[in-house]
């Protein structure tokens, strides 16, 4: 359990205008490169993205007094206007952030203030109030739904609000087996602070190399172990909050009848309502045995029965993970096995880590056979297992080839799946067809719960021209379609700024108006994240 | 798994002056009999209750229009202003409640309206807000932290909303492992329609006989089988509410990130944003197999060492409740094991039902006896089993004998509880000692967590006079104690009219805000339970 869960961690920066570590990149792989056309048809490379040094920006709107002010709260040394910091705090990690990142002309916040204690996060939210600066507050910078996009809103500028510098376990209860860490701690950074106590939070989201605690908390973050040990969600037992209004403290027992769970109100709010500082989590000690096995289903339908079998009885295994036929195609085209890749089949990922793995592999193996799956060996598992913090470096790959590819993902009750599936997947592949692009979507469950799963796409297509905008009209298909067949607009990427008008069909306008409610009491001048969750014209 | 579970449901309208059904009364057992006098000192017995014809009530405040208008939503016949129905909807079931039903003047709703569809409740509470009119949602009438006292807030009158009439299982989807229940549904009906399907949601509060599915969603309640199954809060998927201002139909997926979780904002509102009417509920097969057993631990300390490690490990009992020293002792003598009763030692009952109990039994009994719990037989466990529903009419047993017997809980983390014990007890104690009474206090464990655990006290008192005013007293004194040592303010009792001021405490002043918000937003007239969660002056 070393490198393999990335407790070594890449550099602090990510690559400017892609993912993560460039000493991690990787080319294309030749069976990938030859699968291709073959799906696609022939695919144009796109011109050379620009240099960081050739985008242009404006001026910063912030002025003298506003700079100075900044300082006084955080140390002058923490407010950067430099162009560089700002591109590199312009947007999160979408599809569309990155091709936004080939423009030479580029929106950035006006300035990356970086506080280094909760109450000067407090403190900056009551001056941005008091001075008409929106703040948006970046923990990872892996958003992938526009939650970082550098929205002024109705205010003078808008700064960026990283909070990378409240780094740090602050208290550890070994007996109560629960932690407080600092809001901008990344999840590198996390787990070898508590692995150094013998205890992990296992939670590994694709993201993990670059996120923070307080992001996994704001976006209700959910990790390849959520079969073990479940969302982000259910491993929060408190968090510390400053809002421009007021600061909180809450979650004061591990169960509580003291009114409606209010930690829940900040859980997905993404920034809105205030900011994160601290975050208490429940752990466990590092396991220290792990099994990892693959199995084949005839079909997905047959997988998501097996699986169903699975999260229903529970105790099993700690990652569970199952690809359709077209994923598990080009995961086995991936490795090489492009003589594979195009037999039938389901591909299954388990992973178990900590006790009792023999009875719990035991259960969940009699469960799986019951629905038609069979043992496939160790490799795929084992090569899941290797590159599952490596998706967004090969969606660089694909990019830089000029393939559009873009993940989007829902969740519904396993009596709606299959359906759920066809209509998202024919939205998706309508939408490409429509704008003459041909395309390839994979899907696969990755998070199963009693009542039901998530669902994951990624989609793969030859777009000739304008990808930002066929993207946005293929997704917005996408997205109704997901509503009209009984999903929700995300199981884990969140809301941000792209999903905001399929938020309002979920939750209807009474769902809305608490949001609103909650929002104009705590930031009134509205200065939190303008434009996320909640429309702009919606505010007052 | 019949009538131990209480399928077989008591008459639907319980006891009006005390709890549940007159059939099941009993006498205390002698023993008790013997064992008060040696705890308490001598006991003087009260006056006789008042019958319920003796009862004097204002006339109602309703006038013809308001009750013609209230008829025409729900029909005339659904619009009860007799004094009967009225008084049997005045309060709950706290101590404090019973023993304000044995005074011969009260304070009652001015009626009893009972809406029949979702549509009725909200058009109920449209026509409230516009006439002014004060709403108690009642269920079970079961609340023992004053949720249901007839407050009027600034209203010229109050009606109690009984929501009983909403009975039924709306749907079920056995393949998702979901249910929809109307939320008037009571315990045992909600078990017998589900079992007629093989399922059971298994949530056995000791409130379940006569509460509602609606309420426990409103008051975040707990089950015996909490171990197993979770609070009741783990098991709702989904709810529909109607609000003055508007309806929300909340919890679309089993996983979700679109924004903060709805769902929570209503669970634990105990009436104040909305009315609950529909629950969808996971379900779980019917158990086939059960295995009682019962431990003991040479003390307490020990004793929560050894459910610690068995919450921490995870999939052990579906029950698991541990007594203190005391509450041992007094567990036997109610059974006639006098002899045994000051034997030391902390007792451990533990339940499994479903799937795998071998196994589950054998990890639980290695982490048990790990931290020094010896096995003693099935008997004791037995007892309570069978018993576990009854302790509210050993309560009036005790209360009609004169001695004063009221319960209150708290939760917090492991490392926590035994402090956190001591300071309840102490406060408990020397708040008696104070008004010149003397006490006893019991103790349990009921509901763990990985990070913590609830605890659960009993308290009698022999109270010479004004038991009202002495328990008021009481009972501030161990809220204070229960706050200041780090507890929650209610496990799973809810906060009612009777812990407001701590809910503020323990919450602090944003968080009152956020609810407030919440309220004005979606009852801006403020006609629901007034006075409950946030204290009447603080609504504007």
């Amino acid at each position: 359990m070393g490198e393999e869960n990335g407790r070594a961690a890449g550099p602090t920066e990510m690559r400017w205008n892609g993912w993560g570590d460039p000493a991690r990149e990787k080319p294309l792989p030749r069976a990938v490169r030859v699968l291709l056309p073959m799906l696609l048809g022939r695919i144009r490379r796109p011109e050379d993205p620009v240099e960081l040094h050739e985008v242009r920006v404006d001026p910063t709107a912030l002025d003298v007094e506003d700079l100075s002010a900044l300082g006084a709260v955080v140390g002058v040394e923490h407010v950067d206007v430099t162009p560089e910091a700002r591109i590199r705090h312009s947007g999160g990690r979408s599809t569309p952030d990155l091709l936004r990142t080939r423009l030479r002309d580029q929106s950035v916040p006006d300035a990356v203030v970086s506080p280094g204690s909760h109450d000067q996060v407090a403190a900056v939210l009551r001056l941005a109030a008091s001075r008409q600066i929106a703040v948006i507050p970046y923990g990872g910078g892996t958003s992938v739904v526009g939650a970082l996009t550098p929205e002024r809103g109705e205010h003078r500028a808008v700064v960026s609000l990283d909070l990378r510098r409240l780094s740090g376990l602050i208290r550890i209860d070994e007996i109560s087996a629960e932690a407080v860490l600092a809001a901008g701690t990344t999840g590198p950074d996390a787990e070898a602070l508590l692995t150094a106590h013998g205890y992990e939070l296992g939670h590994y989201p694709q993201s993990f190399r670059y996120a923070t605690i307080g992001g996994f908390a704001a976006a209700r973050s959910s990790g390849q172990n959520s079969a073990g040990h479940g969302r982000f969600d259910a491993m929060v037992t408190g968090i510390r909050v400053a809002t421009p209004t007021g600061d909180l403290e809450l979650g004061r027992a591990p169960g509580s009848a003291a009114g409606p769970d209010l930690v829940r109100v900040f859980l997905g709010s993404e920034g809105i309502f205030g900011v994160i500082t601290e975050v208490r989590v429940r752990i466990h000690p590092v396991p220290r045995d792990r099994l990892v096995e693959s199995w084949t289903f005839p079909d997905f339908a047959s997988g998501v029965d097996g699986l169903r079998r699975v999260a229903q009885h529970g105790g099993g295994p700690t990652v569970v993970r199952l690809s359709d036929e077209a994923e598990t195609a080009v995961s086995l085209a991936q490795v090489g096995r492009i003589g594979k890749a195009f037999a039938k089949g389901a591909g299954v990922v388990t992973v178990y880590e900590g006790d009792g793995i023999p009875e719990r592999r035991a259960r969940t193996a009699a469960l799986i056979a019951a629905a038609g799956g069979t043992p496939s060996g160790e490799s795929a598992a084992e090569e899941w297992v290797d590159g599952r913090f490596d998706g967004p470096y090969l969606r660089d790959a694909l990019l830089d080839a000029g393939v559009f590819c873009e993940t989007l993902e829902t969740a519904t009750t396993w009596s709606n799946l299959l359906a759920l599936r066809t209509a998202v997947t024919t939205a998706l592949s309508a939408g490409f067809a429509h704008a003459g692009a041909r395309s390839h979507v994979l899907c696969h469950v990755s998070h199963i719960y009693p009542t039901g799963a998530s669902l994951y796409f990624t989609v793969l297509a030859g777009i000739r021209s304008d990808p930002l905008g066929v993207w946005d009209q293929v997704k917005a298909r996408a997205n109704d379609a997901i509503l009209a067949a009984g999903g929700t607009i995300s199981h884990h990427h969140g809301v941000g700024r792209d999903h905001v008008p399929w938020l309002a069909q979920e939750i209807g306008d009474t769902g809305m108006r608490i949001l609103g409610a909650i929002k104009r009491e705590l930031d009134p001048a509205g200065i939190l994240n303008p434009g996320a969750l909640i429309p702009s014209e919606r505010r007052s």
